[in-house]
């Protein structure tokens, strides 16, 4: 059994109305001059922002505002993020939003003390020493990037854009603020996507190359078919309090390694998507819809009985104890149904609206193991060809 | 949909040789000067105390010993302990041990800043303001106080004891140390005690006048339904680390809210058990083995169908859908046949080895309700009589 650590020291304060605590939170993890970070129009359509910035003026906190964040979120921004907080002699980053939003601020975070390019830790080349304080107000549950230490960037400087993910403890935010009922105007697409996001966060854990933590196993089953009662709940009626609060809960412990230590996790289907997303620019969630049916059966063999329990736990395929792979590719086939049940496409087709090319799918192999230098999961290491054969399997 | 927060700062370090990070983290949360508190003969007959006091000499940090804490830890303990460390300037309390000990480590933190009597907070006269960091190297997994912000001590200053609990977010452990091998050499009783103590920290969370967390529910019966194996495994195999490992992780699991938000809960059951070893000094998982199907049979009707989702979830009972009440009473007692099962009581002359009297029965539910002037319990709000009467059923 491997080793792990554990470390979720975000206070999460969950209900109705939690947005009113946000000036008293901004204060206690020492925020005085605050960027407030947001994306498009809905944060100030749907009146959040005004209310944030407002009780932050009315408790004396100083603050800035920086909107524009698109979803794979951009370097460029990124960096005007930088700028705008040295020169505003900026404190603390609060991310109005979702992953998109609160990623971009823990890049910002990042950036803000160090002197040289922000995308050096993306690339790998260095590491951060310090970071300000994050927090976020949370409107879009799919990321857990609200708990989590990870973050995504595109770098969209130079002619080919790239997406890496970094992760730090160091940037855990500080604080989340969930009130679900912020979530009831997300569109039936986004709602889906976010909680296939949230269930590839436990699956990308759940098959991991040792699979013997039967509590958290039994931990991640129990996540994965609650928020399959929950999303077609929201998806009737958008809302359902009670089920956008567990949509809105689960993807926060499915990303804060309750449901699997992310070290040890496979994270193939989320580094194969990345490339999807940076090439078509496409929904996360949806990009791991087509991916995973694919990679699961790509991968399958490597550990039938894992691809069986969760048929069974998970899916609720009867066992055919005759036929393990047979049960497995029913588990795996049941997921497929149930992405095309909630709105999600089953294949690259599907998600971009026509056929992809041979030389793309070479081109995001390439990019998926920088030109063939390193492999990507654990549960089967997969290389370029291995990952070009998924592509092609998900076309 | 009651609202609720999640705090869960510790960070911990989860596996086997964990223990050879103590110096670095002891270090990283600002220790010099340490408390190494202790419980009986287990920590230095094992060689961990030796182990880990080597490791911080080796590191230049500086520490005193404060060994004899007993189960149902005491007020004289602690003030030995806030005296010692005002004496040597101590900044940080190492627990070695179990909840026992941490709970110890928790009060001489509240108390060693407070000008007053550290028994204030307990009585509910004082709130700290402040307290120094404390953190373990856990070695009984039961409590979960490694990574809670509650601690329960016992008053033996005056002539009838007094067994009161404190719980405030600041004393949350700044980090655990877990290392599965070191439960190896808990005996048979003590292990299932731990089991019994945990599994009831889930179910005082999972049974609250509420109960509508679908995600967090199916999570706490995730855990409950996982303990029952691993009981049985190590019980047979005390060797068996993975099994091991599970209850190790499920212990802080099971009170660091990620089963539910314990301000909800019911903590009936552990109210009337305090009583139970405030009077007998019995170990407190085995009075909550003894408390709970009397508390269970009580207060059923409050909610029959939650006892009835729990029979069949948790203790795989067949549901009968003609008779829920039938249904939920087969629950309950099956688990009062896996306390016994596990070599757990299952009623109070079994506990204490005589008949309780009618005389103790009603001191110890006087005691309980503070003469009757509060109540215990929400899932069904208990006063002095119901009290009483569970303990009669109980009896």
């Amino acid at each position: 059994m491997k080793d792990f650590s554990f470390y979720a020291p975000t206070e999460v304060v969950f209900g109705r109305e939690s947005e009113e605590k946000v000036a008293q939170l901004v204060k206690k993890y020492g925020g005085s001059r605050v960027l407030v970070h947001y994306g498009g129009q809905s944060a100030k359509r749907s009146g959040l922002l005004d209310k944030v910035c407002g009780l932050l003026a009315k408790d004396g906190i100083e603050y800035v505002e920086l909107g524009g964040v698109v979803p794979n979120p951009r370097l460029s921004k990124v960096k005007e993020g930088i700028a705008l907080c040295r020169e505003k002699g900026v404190d603390l980053i609060l991310a109005i939003g979702g992953g998109s939003v609160i990623d971009s601020s823990k890049a910002i975070a990042y950036g803000v003390p160090y002197e040289g390019d922000v995308w050096d830790f993306y690339a790998g080349k260095a590491a951060p020493e310090t970071c300000l304080p994050v927090a976020s107000v949370l409107t879009i549950p799919a990321a857990g990037s609200e708990m989590s230490e990870a973050s995504v960037i595109t770098n969209d400087e130079g002619e080919v854009w790239l997406k890496l993910g970094y992760s730090n403890n160091i940037s855990r935010p500080k604080f989340a603020i969930m009130n679900p009922e912020r979530t009831f105007t997300l569109p039936a697409y986004q709602t889906a996507a976010g909680v296939t996001d949230i269930m590839l966060h436990t699956m990308e854990r759940y098959f991991n190359p040792d699979c013997d933590m039967t509590v958290t196993d039994a931990i991640a089953e129990a996540l994965m078919r609650t928020m399959k009662d929950c999303v077609f709940a929201v998806l009737k009626n958008p809302e359902d309090y009670r089920n956008r609060a567990q949509i809105m809960w689960a993807g926060s412990l499915a990303h804060n390694d309750v449901t699997g230590y992310r070290v040890n996790g496979d994270w193939a289907t989320h580094q194969i998507e990345h490339e999807l997303s940076a090439m078509f620019d496409v929904t996360h969630g949806a990009g791991l819809a087509v991916v995973w049916p694919s990679w699961a059966r790509y991968v399958m063999k490597e550990n039938v009985s894992r691809f069986v329990r969760f048929a069974v736990n998970v899916m609720g395929v009867e066992n055919d104890y005759t036929d393990p792979e047979g049960t497995a590719l029913k588990g795996i086939a049941a997921m497929e149904r149930f992405y095309h049940a909630i709105g999600m496409p089953n294949s690259i087709h599907e998600l971009i609206g026509r056929e992809v090319t041979e030389e793309e799918i070479v081109e995001m192999a390439n990019k998926c193991t920088r030109n063939g230098t390193i492999t990507q999961g654990k549960f089967k290491v997969l290389r370029m060809e291995d990952i070009a054969e998924i592509y092609r399997m998900a076309r």
